[in-house]
């Protein structure tokens, strides 16, 4: 083949924008065959807006199992990732699932076990390690020439969202339609480029509050403390209402400090370790030696482009994904260990009893109240992921 | 009297800093006229270096025994903080408390209950106030022009100490000696500062990491999370071993947001208040709206010396201090709900039971161990604190 024959399932918000991409030619070697969502709304938008040559069903169910597609990308509901990734590679079709893999880690091993038994091609949308200082970032920790990590702080905080963002849609910010807040919907991207650029911690504790800065039953501010296997400290702090926010990415190594803030990146190098530093200093006080520098990279920044680009030119070529679909998991991990952490009021070690964590979503899940002030709406959303 | 008479007691790093500073003229209206030390080393260096006039003693109790002086500093080790405070207000002398202002708030309580009951002049040595960053950020915070605090994120690591600086002292570092690490001997500004600006959290939760740097029994690395009575949330991340360090100190108000690194101070001043925007726009990706502006400030920052000019103003012309004695509890109390919290892996409520606290606080000192690396050095301390 040529071109991937792509059908999106979700033309929500994320799912639009991936529609009006590949339509405008940004995704050359993809063509839009079909498109599914159970809104009536969406599926006229659909009509009006693209051609005419893309079908256009009402269960995602359906557009798989007409075999009109070669790939699918997978864009409703979180709780629907995995089964919808499960049932593309059932009919042979390759998958690109959005952001997050799911809503908890039990299914989306599920999906990575599928996966494997498969020779289909799996993807996670993970469009911000597209980004050339997260890449830059990536290379500088995994070079190994700046020694382990000692400390990562991530004030990520530019997140924000009203009260008509949450009230735009039945699903969201609910713990039975979405499964989780901040966490789930916002920072996925966060969680799996800290995990991605500095490894998994080991133990996480963390503090999520429901609800605080908006009306909605799932957590808006969370502060996580991580521990990594090697003693390295860290903390992850997120809202979605800091009007403006920060984004503020730390990692200190033994003979450097990254800093990446508002799309910038600067590294101090040590001409010596720290380590050494500390050890074999004869002064009480000694001072950073070496200097700061303003990282280059390549600045480019594909983003969603960029992961549909590579999605097809794995599936042409055999050439690299952007994110391989089996590492959503990650990122998920640490998520449901920040809420199971702030639900049971304790630390919680890596890997957690992903038994107990559904029990307790479960337990949300019944409490979860049918939202009374929804006003369905579609939001421009250039620029906010 | 025209001038104060005062004695310093303990003339390490800090006590022979403060001696300089008068010696050179800094504080014209004190006169330095005694000084004491156990430590014949010290003594040595004050017959070398302090004027002839200046009475040296062994012991700061008979310093204060001696009446040759008005007023005392105090700069010993911190658990004598109180002890030798009070003795002075005993003998009618005005007193100048080193920071922290003991070890454990217990003992603090019946310094303050003893400065209640006398009519001398009780002032404790936060310098850090006297920065013009700091002052503005108190400024406004307190102005209520920006609305109530929503968060507060300090990372404050640029405490470098080296293995070196650790074994210069037989009581640095250790829980018999100085009750505590980072917290106790670096921080004290800070935590006084966070207090200082945004008041007394009502909960605190703390990770401290002891000796995980370094060869010391006491903490060196620290992350604490703090809720506030109305709500705002934040945390205090602190480290001897981050080189370099940072010191990014974030406030988001409800209509601004405060950022001071590196001693500068800008303010993103919001045109309509978050909470606002947050229930009123029917966008649901709202940008901030306003400005960034580098906020000027008047630039002075006389740290030691300013807070010995104030006391001396105080003394003599009833003019304000930099810091009220008594309110050096309030970031002890931060350090010991941080230690407490710690220790026993449970979040803390304010006000804690101090008791308790003591009593952890003896365990520890009981297995305190004499350190057998000791090697007695005085640090030029300038520009350390």
């Amino acid at each position: 083949m040529s071109k991937v024959k792509l059908g999106i399932i979700g033309i929500g918000n994320m799912g639009s924008s991936h529609s009006n991409n590949i339509i405008a030619g940004k995704i050359p070697e993809i063509e839009l065959v079909a498109v599914a969502d159970r809104k009536e709304s969406r599926r006229q938008w659909a009509k009006d807006n693209l051609p005419e040559t893309v079908q256009i069903f009402e269960e995602g169910d359906a557009l798989i199992e007409s075999g009109v597609c070669d790939a699918v990308l997978v864009a409703v509901p979180h709780y629907d990732h995995p089964r919808l990734v499960m049932k593309a590679f059932e009919y042979g079709q390759h998958a690109m699932c959005e952001k997050p893999a799911g809503v908890y880690t039990k299914q989306v091993r599920e999906m990575n076990a599928a996966a494997e038994k498969c020779d289909k091609v799996f993807a996670m949308m993970f469009n911000q390690r597209t980004n050339h200082v997260y890449r830059k970032m990536y290379e500088m920790v995994h070079s190994g020439e700046y020694g382990q990590i000692k400390r990562v702080n991530w004030i990520i905080t530019n997140w924000y969202r009203s009260q008509a963002y949450y009230n735009s849609g039945g699903w969201r910010a609910t713990w039975d339609g979405e499964g989780g807040g901040v966490l789930l919907n916002q920072c996925p991207h966060n969680l799996d480029l800290i995990q991605w650029i500095c490894g998994m911690p080991s133990k996480v504790t963390a503090f999520c509050h429901e609800g605080k800065w908006h009306d909605i039953e799932v957590e808006d501010d969370v502060t996580a403390y991580l521990e990594y296997p090697n003693g390295a400290t860290g903390v992850f702090i997120t809202t979605t209402a800091d009007l403006p926010g920060t984004n503020r990415f730390e990692v200190t190594l033994e003979r450097a400090k990254l800093v990446c803030e508002d799309n910038e990146l600067k590294v101090f190098e040590l001409n010596v370790s720290e380590r050494e530093t500390c050890f074999n200093s004869p002064n009480g006080f000694p001072k950073a030696e070496g200097k700061w520098i303003d990282v280059e990279t390549d600045g480019l920044n594909p983003q969603h482009v960029g992961v549909l680009n590579a999605f097809a030119g794995r599936i042409l070529h055999r050439t690299p994904l952007v994110a391989e679909g089996n590492e959503g998991i990650n990122g998920l991990t640490l998520s449901n260990a920040m809420h199971l952490s702030s639900w049971l009021g304790k630390t919680i070690e890596l890997p957690f009893d992903e038994d107990l964590f559904l029990e307790e979503l479960n337990k949300k899940r019944q409490n979860s109240k049918k939202k009374d002030t929804v006003v369905e709406t579609t939001f421009d959303t250039a620029g906010t992921y």
